[in-house]
């Protein structure tokens, strides 16, 4: 029987899927007023973690945290539900520096899924999307399986990896999306239908097994952080949880090795039967021992799935083999031994809309007003996906409103780096944020997200006035303590005992607070214990800016250079629909490249691959000249 | 691609499906010491309550309490996660009187998973049971969906509404188990090549909706009880949740009325579409507008799902309307006018192996050592499901270990109702339990559940001995303070005041203190009050025992007395493979109904029906003679 239509309720926005990206990009546009409808195909899967159960770690995390900086959930989130805290890599320099939270996963998906129940212009439903309701080239809302058609403003996808969703495990594949959902087929479908070019992907996880039978003797034991750390700004310090789980690490040998080798042909992703291409930031295990065949042994992280199970992820040990295969490999690993599975890993194969056919807004080309956000354009990873959900609910809540864009540079921020990579260079296999993708890293730390952020996100309207406050306080009591200690001078015998300390030579003669900080030896309080503290109260979040702008000001302010230069470009904006085509002298690659991404400014249009610096030349000058050769209007 | 079958571990007992039978079964199995495997869909999924959030009531609430005293989990596990708890008709006999817990519904899932995860002797994996390893009639295994290969001494499915699951909303349908997880397919044709016969019922939800948009001023608040209560025997009065969470009561109106009968043509249950036959007990809101047309109103309750979600269930208000009714209908309800759907009501088809292929301990006819328990047997409720889970868990066992059946008789528990009416009369629709299908009610008591059951359980292995001590301390004390009340001489003296009190002529001589307890108005306080504490402790669940054994005494010899008939009949066991087409004058319907249902003593065949006293007569004859001609093996 065909399904009747009929006319559902009207909203300003809509979001299709809660996943990460889902969950934030509704949010976003709820508080920024906008009537916002989140529609889900499983109610009990909103922010549900398919892979690990953990949130940060490099670049990712300071992800999270201009997330929150901008005024999204998922730093609060998993700030009230980790199980463990660690700061990562704290030896090195601040640019790398990450925090990384293993997260209790069912409490995850309980308080991000409460969180939007309770929203008040949200609504949170359970509905399959279908259909993309489009009338001359612009949406204008959706269809659900049910016949449920909601109009409204802007339309946001993130379908994550459901679409067409394929589960692989050594020879059997099914239909589904994650951990054994239904998956959804006739959305992709539809945006076959509208034009769309979509594309396949795989990602893949590692088996699951019971706490009980780990023999955590034959392991090494990975404990959490004393020191309290968290990734909202707005998270007090004594909120931090004194009991935390430990992870634990172990190793693959061997013997594990030659399991795995002579049982590639078995192995899908070598066999032929996966066909997507996978991500090679996160390979699987037999990918590893194929790529480093030399590599003795590879590490595993054990990691506690939450307070309440018993379950624990294998993680680094991700895999597509056949059950027998898996259970052979996890059994010649130390501490595994005995360890009971409790689920085999598996691989699943997903559509992607090739990111080429988003402009930097998230909005799509070939249909206004619908933007798409997360795993479905080509990403990888919970904190890739909310990033691009938040910018994608904003984004579409100010095409609501009949605002511009909102867009986030390469030097304002990670997520204006994985926005702009996507966009602008697009990518063949699922897209991980790293540090190494970004140029400005030592402006883009996690531990000033907010000072570079807020500011913006208290202008969309996603930031509350308290904390706003609270902010622009932190951000006076930065400067003025720089400022204190740029006049501060240190005299020869305020330093002398530190120096004996160390077993350095006395000064001479006075040093500035500030030109004394930048030795590498010195740190913030060793010169409060010199030249005392300030008469206004300087938090440590304070004194870790005050130390961080202070010894990498030359670096910092060589990148701000570069930036500078940068937004020259950025600002030469490109005439939209230019017809490249009519660009004399243009090489041909670049004359593809150009059609295919409709670049919006020189900035991105020289960050295609295949355009040459001749070929940036040549478009300035042409755009300069003001004679613009147009193509005719999409519709 | 093929999927390779390779030879995985070996258990004693194998249980499919996590549901609410598959995890009473597995646990009894485990802890009677079987090596046991638990395989299931989705971990995330582990007894799942897909439709009504809540344990207990009545009929149900009994069950839960003989599931407890015969050390199962469904008890306890309430316990450990209701947000509510009320004990209905309290102003009713003992008989009727009921227990009914609001559960946490994810709690309760997490709970249970964690008592699986931590279960020594029981392994609980992801995975999807495909086919059965039978040899010779005897189920020696199950492969899965990986091609794993498992062997066991006894398997026991319960895959619930799993089985080649079609949900319907109006016009829509579509292949899905319970709330949008994959279905399980090839194991029902796989059961139906062995030979079962499968036919198909039906079952249904309500919609869900968002707190925060109910008017509760409109409704009538049903707070939970102060007295302390639990389903376990185990759990003392003194975890007696404080903070409870009320349920809302409202009514449906002519206007719902109305908006239903005029889209009857739509309801799936009326147009065709549903083609499996639904629960009379549970009717959808439509089948109850059509049932009782002269009705001006029905009961809704409005029930929370869970502490930390906005979620509430509309209960008694099932539908499969197509959504666009859905809304209409809701919205036209006090209280529910500006309600926010969160998920539609649906209706869900699903495979029931026909129970007459059953015997008395849930083995099936057709293979021998595989028992089934639960929704595919025909009923409807996650009391009964996990009534007849334990059940089959324990014969699992037992088989297992090569010992005789364990069987409890309609006189014995609400359990022995059950499955005796299920294998013996069979259902030609989803079997709920009701207070009215037990003969023996005065003696199947909630409140006596442990003293009908408790040695039985640590007969069987699974009641440990602190708690069987403690049972047994009760029982005694029950003994004693009943002696001393039979022999306690009331003097008029004593009972003045009492009798003053409720305007009641004084006593003319003594009287027994049993005697005196069985008038309406007097309660156990008001005895002691007058003859005095016993020198042991009595504490109120002794008290109550006490009180109702005195007061009731009457009709509960009775029903001890046709009790005592009856097991006389069940004492006389029919012949295994009797060929009834030989015995003299047996009625046609008789020959062709005791043919198929196998009966294995005189009292379960003449509680089919279509078989009369006559019949009955000449079948005890004909066994009395012992010349019983008999069919050939079954293979
Ligand atoms: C098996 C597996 C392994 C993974 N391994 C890794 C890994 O190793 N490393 C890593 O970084 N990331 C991994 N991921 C990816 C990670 O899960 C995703 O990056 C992240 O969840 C993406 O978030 P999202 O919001 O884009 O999509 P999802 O989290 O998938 O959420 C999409 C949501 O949309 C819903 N939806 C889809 N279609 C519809 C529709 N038509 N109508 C309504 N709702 C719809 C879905 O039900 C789902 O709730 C893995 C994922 C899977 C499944
Ligand atoms: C929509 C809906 C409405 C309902 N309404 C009511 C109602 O109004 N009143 C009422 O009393 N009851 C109702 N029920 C029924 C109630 O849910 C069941 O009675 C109860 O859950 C049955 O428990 P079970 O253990 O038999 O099955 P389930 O709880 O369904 O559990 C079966 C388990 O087996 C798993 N499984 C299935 N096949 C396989 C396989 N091949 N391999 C591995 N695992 C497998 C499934 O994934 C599932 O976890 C409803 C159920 C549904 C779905």
């Amino acid at each position: 029987m065909e399904v009747k239509e009929f006319d559902s309720e009207t909203y300003d926005v809509i979001v299709v899927g809660a996943g990460h990206a889902g969950s934030e990009a509704a949010l976003a546009a709820a508080r920024m007023g906008e009537k916002t409808l989140l529609i889900t195909i499983n109610l009990d899967m909103v922010a549900f973690m398919p892979c690990n159960p953990s949130v940060g770690g490099p670049a990712k995390g300071i992800v999270v945290r201009e997330i929150d900086a901008l005024g999204g959930e998922m730093g609060r989130n998993i700030d009230k539900t980790y199980i463990q805290m660690r700061m990562l890599n704290t030896g090195k320099g601040p640019a790398v520096r990450a925090l990384r939270a293993q997260a209790d996963k069912n409490m995850y998906h309980r308080e991000m899924k409460n969180t939007l129940e309770k929203e008040p212009n949200l609504t949170l439903r359970q509905g399959i999307a279908e259909k993309l309701i489009v009338e001359d080239g612009v949406c204008k809302g959706i269809v659900t399986a049910t016949g449920a058609k909601y109009h409204a403003k802007s339309v946001v996808l993130t379908a994550g990896t459901s679409s067409r969703g394929k589960i692989i495990i050594g020879e059997l594949t099914y239909s589904s999306g994650p951990n054994n959902s239904i998956p959804s087929i006739k959305l992709s479908e539809d945006l076959e239908k509208h034009g769309f070019k979509l594309t396949r992907f795989k990602t893949g996880t590692p088996p699951r097994v019971n706490k009980d039978t780990i023999d955590f003797d034959q392991t090494i034991e990975q404990p959490g952080d004393k020191e309290p750390n968290h990734f909202s700004f707005e998270t007090p310090d004594s909120s931090y949880l004194q009991h935390q789980i430990s992870c634990w690490m172990t190793y693959t040998n061997a013997d594990t090795h030659k399991i795995i080798r002579e049982n590639l042909n078995r192995a899908p992703m070598f066999s032929g039967v996966i066909k997507g291409v996978g991500p090679r930031y996160c390979p699987s295990i037999e990918d590893k021992i194929v790529r480093f065949a030399d590599k003795p042994r590879h590490q595993i992280f054990l990691e506690p799935e939450g307070k309440d199970t018993q379950e624990y992820y294998v993680g680094d040990f991700s895999t597509s083999m056949p059950e027998e295969i898996q259970l052979k490999m996890l059994h010649s690993v130390a501490g595994l031994q005995n360890a009971k599975l409790m689920r085999p890993g598996y691989a699943i194969e997903y559509d992607v809309i090739e990111p080429w056919q988003l402009k930097l807004n998230l909005e799509t080309k070939v249909v206004k007003n619908l933007f798409t956000a997360g795993q479905m354009n080509g990403t990888s990873g919970y904190e890739e996906a909310a990033g691009q959900g938040i910018m994608a609910g904003i984004n579409a809540a100010l095409r609501a409103q009949g605002k511009d864009p909102f867009i986030l540079h390469r030097n304002e921020a990670y997520i204006g780096v994985l926005i702009d990579d996507l966009v602008t260079k697009g990518t063949n296999e699922p897209y991980r944020l790293l540090t190494s993708r970004a140029e400005y890293r030592l402006i883009l730390r996690h531990d000033n997200a907010d000072l570079r952020l807020t500011d913006k996100g208290y202008a969309l309207g996603l930031i509350n006035d308290d904390r706003y406050n609270a902010f622009k306080e932190k951000r006076q009591t930065i400067k003025m303590e720089l400022d204190r200690l740029s006049r501060k001078m240190i005299t020869p015998k305020q330093a002398l005992p530190f120096l004996k300390a160390h077993d350095l030579k006395p000064l001479k003669d006075g040093v500035l607070a500030d030109h004394f900080l930048r030795r590498p030896e010195v740190h913030y309080q060793d010169i409060i214990d010199m030249v005392g503290a300030a008469d206004f109260p300087v938090d440590n979040r304070v004194a870790e800016q005050v130390e961080i702008a202070t010894k990498y000001a030359g670096y910092i302010k060589k990148e701000q250079l570069q930036i500078d230069r940068l937004k020259k470009m950025e600002s030469k904006k490109i005439p939209a629909r230019l017809d490249y085509t009519k660009v004399d002298s243009l090489a041909t690659e670049a004359v593809q490249k150009l059609s295919k991404i409709n670049p919006e400014t020189i900035a991105q249009a020289s960050r295609i691959s295949g355009v040459n610096p001749a070929d940036i030349g040549i478009l300035s000058v042409y755009i300069e000249q003001g004679k613009i050769a147009k193509l005719p209007e999409a519709n």
